[in-house]
């Protein structure tokens, strides 16, 4: 089982205190040892580190939670391996270029029959099948949107309601957690597992599961502050996080869920 | 005008020492202060690394510079910002995945008229002349070669004998030296400046222009390593660094030379 972490804030925010935490589970208090991943889009664009070596011991891994980057989205992964080899082309979050775009993936779960997933555009570099869905994911939406879709409501609205319609056909081939992002929105899809908790003011205090470490949000933010983190298993033991369910697509914008899409209706729900 | 560095070796290679003396050109001897990137092909798959602050002061460079990467391909760019503002999304090298391979590129020069380039597959996240080239330059490839050219060498040779065409119709909109590469081969193009020296037994001493820093080679290689570096002006100031020719392509596999393409002939040279 790999670990999912994604971050959705409406001001550019480091992520240092909810990485500290997960990259302890990457070979110190979990057993992902098969490498690791995180990519920030910020206001100039996109970037990510990436290492096939376990985050407990990576001096990439060191940097990104001494070195604050301020990023609105981040996605990260720690892996467990158990389709395609330990090796950097493996390592999550995959990225590919749409619509002039910079999309980035990550997933957690196993899937069956992926080989037989045709792909249009994009072609996997490595051999899982996380990236192999990915290229699949994306070439489809891209041959029913082969052009930006409009920022108004129907347009987008269609193209979401289509990724989440893709989220659900790899979620019958097994179990497909993921992250993903296009710069602007991130959309996270729960299979098993995955829950979020979005923190506003009043800022508390937050203590991390895995380190021994609190902070007090108060002091780092303003009270216009809207950051949630989503992440495979609650990060803080003493704040409330909320599970996703089964077959559930949330589309973040600036810390705040802007549609959801369940398993049951496969239709938008409104907006927070 | 940017700074352009490229290594291709037959053995997984650090360059800690050739980027040592590059990075001080980001601000330090150079007055390249607009950004920086390396990309880094390795056994296991790609990675790269981008900054879009000057290198001399970058967390990241630091880290970089004493992290030995072991790698058989790198390619490297130093910003001076002429075209699109200083931001992570104009900050090279870029890359987009073809053939189910990584490409990367970085060009250093300015091109005229590049906005009337048409582009198929592949579109810019950033605003520069250089990444409009790269995705006209890999989508007009693309279209020429929908699948990975076979590896007999009529096809490969047609496959570069287009690319350097193409790199030629962009040598004609302006100044273009570019660095490409696709995991297995690198390829050099000359417009105006570009420089390599290859290394291999017997090793002697290297001494870096840029920096106060001699390395003696034979200490951390082989007899049977062969080192090519490529790089926009000679980065050590006691070895004989070869000057490549205006419209000259060079392919370079495992450290060597395997093919040339001149602007006079356009055909394709015995290679070494």
């Amino acid at each position: 089982m790999c670990e999912l972490l994604g971050m959705s804030a409406n001001v550019p925010t480091d992520i240092c205190f909810s990485f500290t935490g997960f990259l302890h589970r990457g070979g110190g208090t979990g057993p992902h040892r098969d490498g690791w991943g995180i990519a920030f889009y910020e206001a100039g664009g996109y970037r990510d580190f990436r290492d096939p070596h376990p985050s407990v011991r990576s001096p990439i891994a060191r940097l990104i939670s001494d070195y604050p980057i301020q990023s609105h989205i981040v996605i990260s992964h720690i892996r467990q391996a158990n389709v395609g080899g330990v090796r950097l082309a493996n390592t999550h979050p995959f990225t590919r270029e749409m619509w002039g775009k910079t999309w980035c993936y990550a997933h957690n779960g196993q899937l069956e029959a992926w080989q037989g997933l045709p792909l249009a555009f994009y072609h996997p570099v490595g051999d899982t099948d996380s990236e192999h869905a990915f290229c699949w994911l994306l070439g489809t939406l891209r041959q029913h949107f082969p052009h930006l879709p409009d920022a108004n409501d129907t347009q987008r609205q269609a193209c979401w309601a289509r990724l989440h319609a893709l989220c659900e056909e790899l979620r019958s081939l097994g179990v497909f957690n993921m992250l993903l992002a296009d710069g602007d929105y991130l959309y996270t899809f729960c299979s098993t597992k995955l829950a979020h908790i979005t923190r506003r003011a009043p800022f508390g205090q937050a203590e991390l599961s895995d380190a021994e470490l609190t902070v007090n949000f108060a002091e780092h933010t303003t009270p216009a502050d809207i950051v949630s983190v989503i992440a495979t298993e609650p990060l803080t033991s003493n704040e409330a996080w909320v599970r996703m369910q089964p077959g559930e697509l949330l589309v973040w914008h600036q810390g705040r869920i802007v549609a959801r899409f369940t398993a049951e209706e496969k239709g938008a729900d409104s907006p927070q």
